[in-house]
């Protein structure tokens, strides 16, 4: 059982690392009774850090990228991406008891890229001699970003579509006796305020009366438009786009990378206290996330594997490529993701997707997905 | 052609700096419908710590200069960034439809030193051979604060002086009318709140009903001490005081130093998103804005080098420090300027000064103003 | 007299420090009548961090220390740092118009320690071959932490005890007449907002109407219980687990470690603008302050002696170690004190406490108690 020690191993240096160590701190104070509180505007403010430095670097990756070269692979990289988030939405999600918004938020993470995994990968593969493309691993943020906006907008559209559906079934007067109930729940729920989008897309439909313009169809680009206008994509895509187009790194380099990691483990530590209250939610659902976390790496790495492998043949990517472009789909971000889906899809419960992604996902995709596509890389292309 | 294709080039590096870069990202976001947003909480802290930071950092050159020899130099740097704000104020500010507080602020942040410009100034000389004090580029203090808290306790004695008209000719019930119509006007224009000195200025009038004092001559002190007791000259003299009186090297170096650019970023971009919506107002005085920032730092370059010329003949300044004046006179600042203008003079228009000086002005001084005065020196007083 | 003009040389040089020059900055600027303002958001984080930096390193010295060696001088650094409180209740407290809480405060300040003074201590003992353990200075979270603990416990609980007392006397109306008083005059006193714990400590009271579950007696438990869950505690004590029990060293040398001076620097300006309207309460008692400040170092610093050549005896340990543990008694803090004294007794006057420490404790403990114990161990054990 060499695999299981190494599995064992790996999950207990997760549990030490930064990340995990302040998220279970904050869940241990929050269950003590502690009275700590960050206040709302510095989480707003932690948030679009992340989101803003997030950005940044995938542009700049991008940049300095050799996008000729790489159309193809990155063109797979954005498909994957969004694939990931579809077969979540219609595996998961289907599970009895599951709740929608929780597993679209699971599957955008499974979707997002971890800069650890795929650091472990390029280690392995170097010490194999196992040669790739120097621009490979800029092939994250085509994932990363597809992954994480399709999420948030998936999860949107199904937030309105039931809103709408509930409001069909119920007279105008019966309507807003229900909104005022659901709106109470939801701020019993959440310790921390739903985001402003949120807030207005209710606000939207209460304002109306009775939504007779959702009768017949719920209109999707307004809620394409809607998300993608929302607090969270918008830094997102900001940093992108000033990644991209201008030469931000000084102020990157100096301010936005080397505050990441310590604004995250504050994040980390609120998403914790406030996963304190939901806990119990996952009670019945634990073991589909366990299992869901433990399938979603493998078959993900191998749907990229296969589209890699059509690049090999169209292009000659190399087998250490798609080896890469494999990882980069097995990997749940643990770094990326958490940020924007705690402010795009702010109903999700963090506690299922961060703890199926940090417990169970990551130690599967370094300890055997790693291997794994390595060694069929080199049965099938001789890599 | 030469001077044009160089100033093109450097007005295209200027729109890549992260400076200009997050400001144009702050009006696209905005443009596009964006619903980021920076809580209010952080815009101020963001504000005192990019004021302190400029105060202590000339406070501490300050400390370190030698203020026998450069006591003259000193004065006149006090003297030309004072009159520049005047001369704003009486030249800019009369120009037809151009409104008085975004002239005033444009002159202020003309008066202020951008650091870049000096630099490039230092590097031309060195390659040139030219000497001069090594205490020359700590002149910088001496025009940038005086500039700034000229060109706010000037537009406050404007902003007064024009309530208190106002004032005088209404009946007591018109003017709380009219008061009560201003205050709605200045909360539509700005997103973000106007300062509380400003806020409380409005107050002081209003709770003192029909304004019978005023009805003589607006008196200037007591503006003046509001002006300074305002939170951002309040930080800007503090941090200068702190800087010149007591060792705060280790935070300066450690804290307020490396997060400057960073911070800045941000508020370069709340002051785009903000711009966006006041980039109407300027579309019929573009031009007007346009001549400014040709004409002014060329003119503050000269006045500077004729009072530069006194102190060569006084006391032996040498020519390189009469060219350093006139540079320091002739840049205007990218980096203290605006946050200490935003908080100061909250109803100036951001867009005015800060495209006047970044587009218009700093390519002007660096292009055109470094060799002219560098070719005067050495042709007046063979340097 | 050497001494007098070593010790005059350090309080001097105290002066300049950035801890002490922010602190009197905000005291000179709130006395010119500033409008600055730091948004209470701000000062809510500025806490949490330092508070939880604290915690962490605290942890790390731990984790890394040789517990098994040092586990009887560990015991009694937790004794002196509890025992150091409980003096200055039942001394300092007690003497005429000294407030009971402001005294408990600076008996607080007294039994945590200054990293600096112990950084003398060491280097003073190297210049003199004096030998200790290598864990000696791992000593200091061990005196500090309960030190702080103890007094804002003790605060709470005498807090709790007078206002049941003052309930007793007074019927249910004249009760909430005085409530209503109270609460007015503590918003008056304080320009920053008291903390939670406290605001919700009168509302439990308050809630209840007439207090007459109070009648007979204080019940203690839920008071320290209340102590550890409030947000200065929490957030100490979190940072202290995750110091000793998780890896958080790459956050912690990356973001709290380096920001902890600056953050330091802004809160102090917020509390010398908070003492300059409390200095007044000062005026009488000074000359109390003083003379504590003066005696208790040594005092401290003869208490742990003591213990330490008990653990001479029994363990072996060093006459060096024993002069480290007495340094880090007779040493008052600066930076772990002031920011969880300002959040866990938030009715206690900074001035006093930071006023008793930096002024007078400080130098005292550098220039003769540090000369006091090495002299003293040589004499008596022939370190």
């Amino acid at each position: 059982m060499d695999f299981l020690s190494d599995f064992l191993m790996r999950f207990g240096a997760q549990l030490q690392s930064p990340t995990l160590a302040f998220l279970i701190g904050g869940i241990v104070i929050a269950a003590l009774g502690s009275k700590l509180e960050i206040p709302e505007a510095i989480y707003k403010f932690i948030v679009f850090m992340l989101l803003i430095k997030v950005g940044l670097s995938g542009g700049i990756a991008i940049r300095n990228a050799n996008l000729v070269d790489m159309l193809l692979p990155a063109l797979f990289a954005v498909v994957t991406g969004m694939l990931i988030v579809f077969i979540g939405r219609y595996t998961l999600a289907k599970l009895p008891k599951v709740k929608t918004v929780d597993a679209i938020a699971t599957a955008g993470l499974f979707g997002a890229v971890s800069g650890s995994t795929l650091a472990a990968a390029l280690t392995v593969m170097e010490a194999q001699g196992m040669e790739y493309e120097p621009w490979a691993a800029a092939l994250y943020p085509f994932m990363d970003i597809p992954a994480l906006v399709t999420a948030i907008v998936v999860a949107s559209i199904y937030t309105t579509k039931k809103r709408a559906a509930a409001a069909e079934e119920l007279s105008k007067q019966e309507y807003l006796n229900k909104q005022e109930y659901l709106s109470k729940q939801s701020v019993a729920a959440g310790k921390y305020p739903t985001s402003r989008q949120e807030y207005r897309s209710q606000q939207r439909i209460t304002a109306s009366g009775y939504p007779s313009k959702q009768r017949d169809r719920v209109k999707i680009w307004p809620i394409v438009k809607e998300s993608l206008e929302g607090s969270a994509l918008s830094a997102l895509l900001l940093g992108l786009a000033l990644g991209i187009l201008t030469r931000p790194e000084s102020v990157f380099e100096s301010f936005y990378e080397p505050l990441f990691r310590g604004l995250l483990s504050i994040l980390m530590l609120i998403m914790g206290m406030e996963a304190w209250s939901r806990l119990g939610e996952l009670r019945k659902v634990a073991q589909w996330y366990a299992v869901y976390a433990f399938v979603a790496p493998l078959l993900h790495g191998f749907i990229a594997f296969g589209l890699g492998m059509i690049a090999h043949y169209v292009t000659g990517f190399t087998p250490g490529g798609v080896v890469i472009l494999s990882v980069i789909a097995a990997s749940s971000s643990d770094i990326s993701g958490p940020p924007t889906l705690r402010a795009g899809i702010p109903s999700a419960n963090p506690s299922a997707y961060i703890g199926a992604s940090t417990a169970v996902g990551t130690p599967v995709a370094i300890a055997l997905g790693i291997p794994l596509y390595i060694g069929l890389a080199q049965a099938l292309m001789g890599g």
